[in-house]
Order: structure tokens, then sequence, then C-alpha cells
């Protein structure tokens, strides 16, 4: 049997407790991380809070083995005087969307191999996707992330607006927007690409600057760019 | 029954071909655009050849009303002296991968009425998703795509260079790829918009920069300016 206390009312917080509550070898409490006084003592004490309270927070918990679950805070910003690890979930949680924990990439680093072998445990009783990730892989994943995610939905909303401007509707986008993600399972990002860059068409290129406004044109510059220099 | 001419051997001739091969109420043959002496007449020919051949193969065809499959191709660029048309299909095709016509977004274009209402019956009998698309929403739509799909798979290269180089595997980011795309369908990419960039976290940024080489560092402040500016 572990046991778990989770600090946090937000979305990880929250969808972990739920997932826990469904694994019998697992006794889970979860508190607010304003009730630090009434911190029960536990096996693993998951933090699951804003990284700017990490430091703080963790200062104030004597409990033997504490984690954050943040992408972008390195270990060592955890200042309890005890064991430290990262329980990081690479994934976007919303509040009312179920979270399928089976597809979720657990990204693990503690300081020693026995806190690392609980927390594999910990993962292991509700996901299947388990990861050993230091502090510096963390935070290149977490810029990666930024481009596969942020930047990725970037692309789509001006795509959205190229259409709105035109009266055409988005929807005839979204297959493509789909399939698009769903290439990269068999393929290589660089074996997927396609279209006038790639292709050097450059009579095509000339004539899809024309039709955008100018903080569009630069990006569609650049990005080309990137795509013929390989970079 | 509506008889169709499929002139073309490549991926979008021979994915239609099969698909027309299947429904009852039309005829269908196919045949290579070199074969232009030996084109029978047809209730619709369909030219599905690159994009700088349209206008020469066009052309020389004799039949009464001739469509082309291009998204960036004008309906009047076709030189045949009948009745022309556009019969544009929005997705990448694979030459070895299953196309469910049901989940294409077909663009139809025609001249008059009676042909437009021909196309639809033809965009019917094989799919689900039919758009009235003029010359110009077309081309803007293509301009769109290359946003949505060849510069999004650009993101998603970058990601996977960043993991390479500090040697984390890319697989950890795949359900992200595949969750961000799938938001799409019930937030508008505006809304579904998380990360450093909208939350002005200029920390984070700061952080992330420094770990990127030039030209993804250009990338990065660019598009998180134009996250920040709303374009």
């Amino acid at each position: 049997m572990i046991s778990v206390v989770i600090l946090g009312t937000g979305n990880v917080a929250t969808h972990l407790y739920n997932a826990f509550l469904n694994v019998d070898t697992i006794v889970v409490t979860q508190i607010s991380s304003r009730a630090l006084d009434e911190v029960p003592d536990a096996d693993i004490t998951i933090i699951a809070i804003a990284d700017d309270a990490i430091a703080e927070v963790s200062s104030k918990i004597k409990n033997g083995f504490v984690v954050h679950t943040s992408g972008s805070v390195d270990l060592n910003n955890l200042q309890n005087a005890t064991r430290k690890g990262v329980f990081y979930m690479l994934q976007t949680f919303s509040k009312d969307k179920k979270v399928n924990f089976h597809e979720i990439p657990f990204c693990l680093e503690a300081e020693n191999t026995n806190d690392y072998k609980l927390l594999e445990i910990l993962a292991n009783s509700i996901g299947k996707k388990i990861y050993s990730i230091s502090s510096k892989q963390r935070k290149t994943l977490h810029v990666a992330a930024v481009f596969v995610n942020n930047f990725s939905n970037h692309m789509y909303k001006i795509g959205s607006d190229i259409c709105a401007k035109n009266k055409v509707p988005f929807d005839i986008l979204k297959p493509l927007i789909l399939e698009t993600a769903l290439k990269i399972k068999e393929l290589s990002p660089e074996k997927a690409q396609t279209g006038p860059a790639v292709r050097e068409d450059n009579k095509t290129i000339k004539n899809h600057i024309k039709l955008l406004d100018t903080s569009q044109q630069q990006i569609y510059k650049i990005l080309t760019k990137s795509i013929q220099n390989g970079n």
C-alpha cells in the first residue's frame, strides 16, 4: 500500500486524485496548499500548484519525499529538507475533459533509485508510458512542447484568420489538421513534409505571399526559409 | 448514369478511380494524360495531373465538360473550348494509405448551375462534405492549408530536433501533438491557445530562448510576438 498526499485543487491535482482513488493499492488524500498545517504524513507528497509557489510551499512540508508536477521547474527548486522528485505529465489538462492516463507520458525524476522506483510504481498504477527524464531534459521537452503545441495551434489560428477574411468555412481545413497530426505516428516530421517550400515551388510561394497581411507574410517567409534550410 | 473519364495516373487520379468503381450509377474510365488521342466521350472529364500541365492538356480535350482537381489553379486556367469546372479535394493523398472519402472536403466550382449540380451528385456519390468554393476562395484555402499543414508539421520538426539534440525521445510529444489537433474540433484556435506567450510569462520565454539555436530563436520570438499581438 502506498500513501499519497496531493497538495493543490487545480486541474492536474484533481484529475490525479480521481485516478488514484480507483487504485486498490493507493491511499490518497487531496488538500488545499493553503492548509499546510494539516498535511498528513505520506510515502509520496505531490505538490500540484503554480510554478511560482513551489519553492515556498515545499519549504513548509516535513514529509519524507516531496515531488512537484511542473514541466519547467528544476528538481532543486523544491525547498523541503527531505528527499525530492518530479512527477510530470506532459499533456494539456482541461477541467471538464476526461483524461486517459494510458495515453499520457509520465516524466519521472528522483534523487535516488529507491525513490525513482516508488514513482515508477505510482505512475504504472494509472498510466503506461513512463520515462526517466532529468531536470535538464524536462526543460528542453517544455520548450519543444511550445513548438508542437502552442505554435502549431497558432498556425491553426492564422489559417482560421485567412479563412474568415475570405469567407471560407474553417471547417474545411479540420480534416487536414487532424491528418497532419496523425501522420507523425508513422513518419518523421521531416519525411512527412510536403508543400511549396520543400518543393521549392517559387511561383506558388510568390502567389501565396500576395494573399497575406504583413505579419502573416513575415511568418510565411521565415518558416519557408527554415523548411528549405532544413532547420 | 453518369460517365466519367479520369486523366492521370497519380495518387489523386487512382484513389478517385477506385472510389467511383464502387458506385453503381457511375461508369468510370482512367487513362494516362499522354493518351490524349484516345479520350472517350464522357459527361465529366476530370484532369488529375500536375498543376503546370493543366492548361496544355485541357486545350486538347474536346469533351463537353472538363474539370481539374488542383487547389491552386484558377478555373480559367483550363483551355478547353467547352464548359469548365473544378473538383478539388482538400486532403493529402498518400499512395499506400486508404482514403476515407467521407472525411474529405470536396470544393466544387462550375460556370453554370447545371454543371455545379452534376459535380455535386458526383461528389455525393463517394463523399459527404461538399462545399461551393470559387477560384478566389480556393486560393486562400490553399495558403491557409500551408499554415495548418506544412507549417504545423515544421513545428513538429523543430520539436523533434530539440529532442534529438538533448537525447529525449520525440515519442513523448506525440500524444500532445494529437491532442492539439483534436482540440480544434471543439474550440476555436484562439480559445484553445495556452502557454507562455499568451500568458505573457516573460521569465519562461527568456529561459526557453536560451535553450534554442539562432534559427529556432528567431522563429520562437516572431511567433510569440504574433500570438501576443493576436495576429
